[in-house]
């Protein structure tokens, strides 16, 4: 979104993304970045790059074709590197950007907050259940 | 996942959730913090309590159907209380518990992030766009 505020010239201030904001592309990078996937995979590639067959195993429970999809939106973001490594037969290598990793970092944090906290999750699930 | 390795004693320590594993618990609650609407109404809520209709408007473009759904799931997993107010007509309002705050604190973290990082996204695009 431009805020008509803005004078033009300044293109650094005049560009404000709203990810409230539906027709907003930021919108649709979150979902990517946020997607079932995307999250999964960006936190795995946080701990190293990945070929696509470890990535999968990784990943449990994506099929090739999510993956496959996945790692396009995010390369096709900038949030993700493939690198087809000269080999014998070649080898592709997937490993995230520095736009990636600070994106991934974050998803770290939520995901590390998640997990630290599912005791609290799950006493709220079994009270929601009992009413 | 509880770890074999530690004891069954120590309560805090033997429940270790890896978001990795397609059965673990936290990964459905990963899923619905970070899914299409959950994001949005929880980074929304980070703002202050809403009444339903109030909360519609601000999450542009989700339907009815689908923000209430999102609530649901939200108020299941402990993430945000749903308060009926005495009042002609009642008034239900949506707010965030602590453990919904800490959640919602991340992902605004990661929404501000990526809203400020979107030129080079789209940079990124336009290159892939251009292979």
């Amino acid at each position: 979104m431009t805020d008509p505020d803005l004078p033009e010239s300044e293109p650094g201030l005049a560009f404000a993304a709203d990810v409230f904001e539906r027709a907003c592309a930021s919108r649709e990078v979150i979902q990517t970045v946020t997607g079932r996937w995307g999250t999964l995979a960006l936190a795995a590639l946080a701990e190293g790059p990945y070929r696509f067959s470890a990535l999968r195993r990784r990943v449990d429970g994506v099929s090739e074709r999510m993956l496959s999809q996945t790692l396009q939106a995010l390369e096709r973001d900038g949030l993700v590197d493939r690198a087809v490594l000269t080999a014998i037969p070649p080898k592709v290598e997937y490993s995230l950007t520095p736009l990636g990793a600070d994106v991934a970092s974050r998803l770290v944090g939520l995901i590390e907050l998640v997990e630290s906290r599912m005791p609290e999750v799950i006493d709220a699930q079994s009270r929601y259940q009992a009413r």
